[in-house]
Formats: structure tokens, sequence, C-alpha cells
């Protein structure tokens, strides 16, 4: 598998660009009211419907073909003790990743999704197995509460991983994209990036984690807190990630920039999908029409951040692991949103005799 | 399709019955401790997982097979002006579903659920289509507001075809029965039961339906105030099928008892299966833990229904259709929680040696 990193720069709007297809979207709403069923009766499977129809530029929209990626990277501010798990894991578990054996895997396998996993800077054994691609950009992170995270070159190296993969997904013959998460300590990173960007309280962006204890949680809110009064109101997208960002989520805020790019529409997964798509809308570009919420995780930030971003998610079923579980558990929803919106019989057809 | 109607009275529990299988679900918890992610961070879907188990009595249950039946009934009480639309709406559905033109016909076939539709006692045309099981009681209920809406030996019959169609299900391989409905009228027979079951406040209990206006919703308390006022604290679960009954709501009811009796797990759907499992559950029966709610309706009275089945739902998608498009929307969390269960890596094979 090789995706060649290039310039975000490059990745300009395909020739005849349309932007989202309001007119499709109003076509598709109409075209819902004349299915067999009384207007409205099924809710958000008809807003996805609609929704797509948008993003396809077709009232009815074609059946989806989704793409998931995982980025993964480690962070400096483990060292500070915000995780529950030691730094170790993540290169630990991207082995597991390359085996098939972590939970994402076992979706995507019975889903028939097509999955790729990218090392962007595990801290771990320098071997990346097969399985996994290999674009680190160091070795993980350093340590956000005490200076930057990486150099802003970095982080636009990093955004240039994500908008590759997007590419490449996309290439492939992916219409619908995800993107999951792993790295010990990134939820840190992604609160600060929530309160960057929504001026969420510190105390409310910062949850537990992967089951962090209240010691943890209070160590954790004073790197955050150190984190943010460093960066005094600067929230230039670059310079935000290169402070308090890590790798992965760098990568996640490219692929959806991409995505949005080349008018693909994105599923997000949790709190740290949503914070990467925050950096995404923050660089200007018209990403917000291609997002879809997946669902509301059980860290407590989740919330902001989806109202934020003015989404309202598909499920809220207390996930809290990241990988992209939660946008492959709704992806079932948007096919069956896209079948009902093509299949079903319309009121006319069939009752118009009646 | 042949399904002969047996007498609930012969549907004994199978041979060696053990009931729900608390021991399976204590292992499936321990198994769910032991894979290769935080402790309780897939939610809910660990939760489904582990109750599957109990279901099934084995820690790792097997991959499910569901079907899908839906019952179809019209109700006298739709002359009262209780619905949005005209009793003739039923029957013409009837024709639909034959077709696959209805929303829940498009999901079946997306989704691999074999569905059957089943005719319990359609108003209209007595030639009931090919695709269509013919199990009628009687030509549509009278006006639950006016007097029973079926006598107690009807009750009684509309709960055996129920019963003998989750007979037929589990004989052809089903290890999970979901049903669905369609008649119009039937939120306020719904209504009703939920209010005799529950202690729900009418006002609470009635809503739009599939729709209905201030005026119409009037009515619909007006029909339910005076059924259930009749009703005088009678709780039996047979007579009150009987006094503000439908006969699909009746069948459920059997269909659900009967699933329970076989001791296969049920996927409900909106507030009229909700209302049905109510009705089976007050059979003093052991059925409520073989219940799972896929999802929260739109009807207002549908959380209170499942408050008092002490159900949580999936998902709360704004659905209110009913023909158990809600159970089909639910479903490939159920196979992914299965599936995850199952297939994914545990943290000692994995990162033990690390």
């Amino acid at each position: 598998l090789t995706t060649p990193v290039t310039p975000l720069s490059d990745a300009l709007p395909p020739r005849g660009a349309r932007g989202f297809d309001v007119e499709a979207a109003r076509a598709a709403a109409e075209h819902q009211r004349r299915l067999l069923k009384p207007p409205g009766s099924l809710g958000r499977l008809e807003q996805v419907a609609i929704w797509l129809a948008g993003c396809q530029g077709r009232a009815i929209p074609l059946p989806i073909s989704p793409a998931h990626v995982v980025f993964l990277a480690d962070h400096g501010v483990a060292a500070a003790g915000v995780s529950a798990y030691p730094a170790s894991v993540t290169t630990a578990m991207r082995d597991c990743f390359a085996r098939g054996l972590a939970a994402v895997s076992v979706q995507a396998r019975l889903l028939g999704v097509p999955l790729t996993i990218v090392d962007v800077g595990c801290a771990g054994d320098p071997a990346v197995p097969v399985g996994v691609v290999d674009r680190r950009i160091r070795r993980g992170t350093a340590d956000l509460s005490r200076g930057p995270a990486m150099t802003v070159a970095e982080a636009e190296r990093a955004l240039d991983v994500g908008a590759a993969l997007a590419r490449d997904c996309v290439a492939r013959g992916a219409t619908l994209l995800s993107a999951g998460e792993m790295g010990i300590g990134n939820t840190t990173s992604a609160a600060c990036i929530a309160v960057a960007l929504t001026r969420l309280d510190v105390a409310l962006a910062v949850g537990p984690g992967t089951g962090l204890d209240a010691a943890g949680i209070a160590r954790k809110r004073d790197a955050v807190g150190a984190a943010v009064s460093r960066l005094a109101g600067r929230h230039e997208p670059v310079e935000l990630l290169a402070e308090v960002g890590g790798f992965e989520i760098a990568a996640m805020a490219g692929f959806y920039l991409q995505a949005a790019r080349l008018q693909v529409p994105v599923l997000l997964d949790g709190y740290i999908s949503g914070a990467a798509a925050l950096v995404a809308v923050a660089f200007g570009d018209d990403v917000a029409p291609w997002l879809c919420a997946s669902h509301r995780s059980a860290e407590p930030g989740h919330g902001a951040v989806l109202a934020a971003l003015a989404l309202e998610p598909l499920l809220a079923l207390d996930l809290r692991l990241g990988e992209g579980t939660g946008a492959l558990a709704a992806l079932p929803l948007l096919h069956q949103a896209v079948a009902l919106h093509a299949g079903m019989g319309t009121i006319d057809a069939a009752l118009g005799a009646g």
C-alpha cells in the first residue's frame, strides 16, 4: 500500500466542483414527502438521506462505499500522568491493529469496510509491522503542558499525511470517509483544542478518557490549563495544532479537510475526531456541510464539541474507545437511510389508484 | 407458507428449559473485561453482548439469525377520527407490503432478514394478496371508545396467531425475533394499554401518531379516556386486549410471549410494540429478560412504556412509522455487539508478553 504524501496545497477541488448541492438536497426532501409513509415519520433517517443527496449532488443518492482510516501516534503529555495507561500501549496496540484484533478491525470485517492503519508517530519500536502504513512524523510529540507539542512544519506534514490518505481512499472508490485514532494521552490534546475553539471551560472539557481516576483527572486538568493559557488567544489552526495537537489529530484534520475539498462526505467518530473536525472547520474551507456526527461519546466534552460543529449525533451508546468504533457503529444507519430513500414505493404509484 | 394456529397453552417451554442464563451473562461480562479495550469502553454494545449471552446460555453468543413479522389489522375506533389517515389505508398498505414497497420491506432486503406479513384483521378487500399470510380474526375491531374492541375468544385467537408465527420463525432457524405492525388507529389502542398498565396520564399517552392535528389529538384523548374509564381497574391481560386491543397488538403480545417461552430473544420496535410487550409481561410469564428495546420513538408515551418495561432504548431517531422500522434500524448494532464480543483480541493474548 503506497500513499504518496502530497502537499495539501496541491489538492485543489476537482474541476467543476459544485459544492454541497442544496438543490439536490431540496429535491431529496421533496422525494421523501412522496414516499409510502407519513411525512417525517422516518425522522433522522430522512435527514441522513437528504444530506447524502446534497453531498452526492443527486436527489436519489447512490449506495455509499465507505473507507475507514485509523491514525496512531504518541503524546509527550502522557508522561504527566494524564492517562490510565502507559504510553507503551500505543505501540502495542499498533501490532494489534496490524493483526486485526482491535474493536474497529472486527467492525470493519463485519461491515466490509476497507480499513487502513497509519502510524503518524508512535514512540515505540521503530519496526512498523506489515499492515500498518508508516507515515511517522516523529516518535511522539513533546509534552504540550510544557511547550509546543510539535513544530508548525511538523503540523503541516501531519495535515498532509491525512490529506494524502483521504485522496488515496477516494482514488480507490470510497464515497464516504471516516477516521479513528489511537494514542495514549490524546483526550488531553483534544481537550486543549476543544477549549481553544469552543471556549468550553477546562473542567468541562476534561473527562476520564479511557478510565482515569480523580487524581489523574486533576493532573489532566492542570496540563490542559497550562497549555491553553500559553495559547493566549492564538487560534490559527496550524499554530494550534503545533502547540497542543497530536500527530494523529493533525492527520485527521487534514483527512477531513481533504474529504471536503474532494466533496466526499465524512462520518465523524468521538471526542478526538470532533476536535480534529473543529480544526478542519477552523481552516476556513467549506468543511462543515460534509460532516455527519455518528455518536455522542461518554467523554463529557464531546457534547459541546458537537454543538460547536452544529451537529446532532445519530447514536449515544456510551462508547469511549475511539478507533472509529462509533463511526462504524452508525454506518449501517447510513446504508439504511440510502436504501429506504431509493427503494420504498411512492404514495402516487402505490396508492394513487385507491 | 403454512403456520398452523396452535393454542398458546400447548406451547410449553422446551424440555430442559434453563431460563435466562445469569451465569452465562456473568461469564460474558467477565470476557468483556479481558478484551483489548478499557473496561466498559464499548458501552451499550457490551451490554447487548452480555444480554445475548444470557439469552443463548453461552459466554460467547453465536451470531444471531433474525426474523421479522409484520401484523396488520384495522381498528373500529378509526371511525372516531383518531388518525390522520382513513382506515382504508391499512388494506392499501397490505398490498404494498406484499409488493415489497414498504419501509420495512426495504430494510429487510438490505439486511437479509426473513420477513413475514400477516393479516390479522384488515377491514378491506377480502382477497388477501400473495405474500401475505391470511390469519384474519375479523375484518377490523369494534370501536373501543364505545365498547369492547373484540371478544375474549377473539383476543385469545389473536394471541395464538402471534404465538404460532413465533414458533414458525424459530422452527425455520431464527434466533432473534422482532415484530412490527400497521393498522390505522392503532396508537389509540396502544395508548389505552399504556394507560391501563403503567398508570400514565391519558394526556401523556396520546400523541400525534402518524401526524394528527390538535383537534384530532383531542378526539383521540376522548376516545382513550372513554375506553380506560370503562376498564375500571380490570387489568387481566386477555380482558384488557378484548376491551381496548387491536388484533395486531394481541398477535404481537402472543408473539413475544411465545418467543420468551421458546427462550428466543426479542427486539422490540416502537410505541405499539411496547404496548404489546406490556401485555406479554402482564401475562406473568418470565418475559421481561428476553426483551431488548431498539429505539424510543417520537410518540410521547413511548418513553413511559419503556420505563415501565425497565428498558433503555439503543436508538432515538425520531422514528414514528411502526412496521418494525426501529427494530431493523437497530439490528446491525446487535450483529456488531456479537462480532466484537467474539472477534476482538484479549489483553492477555495480545499484550501479555509486553
